[in-house]
């Protein structure tokens, strides 16, 4: 197997730097997990980068901002717990809308069983929110994204692209928007998969890989072939995609498979399983085959009989520059 | 005993608001103690709110984000553990500069027997760099901020106001820093004092109070007497006040005492100790008395035998406004 560094984006190639000078064994993965099975991750939403303000309202914000932090919990499998909130305040936020903020973040907290205990103010030029998580490993194991072998099938949640429609549609056609509540709700109030991931770690007793595709579909599969040194198939035809997403990169004049790829902030699971505990999970499914790993260092695509360009990470969602 | 709200500042009055909106017993404390024991707390440095770039080294920098929230754990007498990093980058920070604050972080956490286990990074206008501190509590308690009794005495360790008088120097005459290492060592390389805390909880077995002065003296002396629902005695001739400090104030036509309470950023110790704890502890006591609790709604200050003005809270290091 030759070196799989062609994998790393310019923002994985810093991490590995931390890694390396931090000399910590937990680096590289959605969360740490440190003594106990204790489960750490944290997450920062910053105005301009990820989000345009007021494009997003601050409720939905604060379900946001607490939601992609348990996204990263439920990409390892893991039961979330407490939360911490960090939040810079620009001049211009008034209290009405940090109240707002908050509200959002409680109705997420509390909707997946968690807790806010604790925080920071400051203020600062632009609204930022900085979530940490406290979490537990599942009692069936963890699911890191070192664990794809050979034969696994690939299997993916949800929708693919509908963030990236969801962004579209608030950037060029903001009028429109209530006609497209799929993928809106996908843009801003995405949903963490905890209970799908749930579900296949009981399956899988800690069998297998999973992340979430936060950077996007094409950044997920290359981690995870990265960490397990493996490669993959993927027929991109059997990726869900929803008709709405489809429709609007109609009229953006792009390609819908496109942005299921390389969109990013569609916060689903993407997961190696082995064969024999895919194909006796008829019910309650929530995971959908896109493909197999391999034993090679190359990630095939193709969309049905047809081939399909290879994967550029370049395109990936990214936010690192030097 | 009357209401004690007129010790709170904006901020403290914002927090009260999510305290309320959150539900949650956990916060109001340096860190929230949950399940098992384990402290959490977080804090967000941000450039030109906490710090002027490049007037502070990227090394020192990246020491004080860790010893900061270091500082909230040693608040409360707990033993940490483990680290997340969340940082925002500006276009114009170098590679090299962000080395240089990832190992001064490193140099930090190393002293203090910490590790950073992951966090997060994400570009934006400005430098910020919010870190998580997960700990435990010490074996023999937890020092929280409403544990004082009327007749415990108040006791600090190390100086107060040398962080400002660091600050003011930075800020107007930048060329004679090296003439006052130990305000500058105050200002950009803060010692969390762990050690401290942990001397002090083992004397107590958790009987007292305890907080850092992170947002000055006069902000945690009004901290513990609203938690504790008491007042106090300050004898401000007993505080420990830098020679270097002292110096500096003559240079800038401030009251070095007014500093001290006033100026922030001193990661000092403030805590409260019933009397016959304090009397038996003579050798390798780190703490000075500079007070006694009482059992009205007063902070009295004098120094030696003369009145000092009340107590002022609108002078404290404050962030938040709406």
């Amino acid at each position: 197997m030759s070196d799989q560094k062609k994998f790393l984006t310019r923002e994985q190639d810093l991490v590995e730097s931390i890694k390396a000078w931090t000399d910590s064994p937990f680096i590289g993965d959605d969360c740490a997990v440190v003594t106990d099975g204790v489960l750490l991750t944290t997450d920062t939403l910053v105005e301009g980068t990820h989000f345009i303000w007021p494009l997003i309202s601050p409720r939905d914000l604060g379900w946001k901002s607490i939601a992609v932090n348990l996204s990263d919990v439920a990409a390892m499998a893991g039961r979330p717990r407490h939360l911490l909130v960090s939040i810079t305040l620009p001049c211009y936020l008034d209290k009405v809308a940090f109240r707002e903020l908050y509200e959002g973040m409680i109705e997420c907290s509390k909707t997946y069983g968690t807790q806010i205990v604790g925080g920071d103010l400051t203020k600062g030029p632009v609204l930022s929110i900085s979530v940490t998580v406290q979490g537990q490993v599942h009692e069936n194991g963890c699911l890191l994204r070192s664990g794809a072998q050979p034969g696994d099938l690939v299997i993916v949640t949800g929708d693919f692209g509908a963030s990236r429609a969801g962004l579209w549609l608030l950037l060029n056609q903001p009028e429109t928007i209530s006609n497209y509540p799929q993928v809106m709700s996908a843009h801003v109030r995405p949903l963490p998969r905890l209970c799908e991931s749930w579900s296949m770690v009981r399956r899988t007793s800690g069998r297998g890989a999973l992340m979430d595709a936060s950077d996007g579909l094409a950044d997920a599969l290359s981690q995870i072939c990265r960490a397990s040194n493996v490669g993959m198939d993927i027929d991109l035809e059997k990726l869900p995609i929803e008709a709405e997403t489809i429709s609007i990169a109609q009229l953006a004049g792009a390609d819908p498979v496109d942005w299921a790829l390389y969109g990013g902030e569609d916060y689903e699971l993407v997961g190696c399983i082995p064969e024999s505990r895919l194909k006796d999970w008829v019910e309650d499914n929530p995971f959908k085959m896109i493909g197999i790993v391999t034993d090679t260092d190359e990630i095939n695509l193709k969309y049905g009989e047809k081939a399909y360009p290879r994967l550029d990470l370049s395109k990936c969602f990214e936010q690192i520059e030097f």
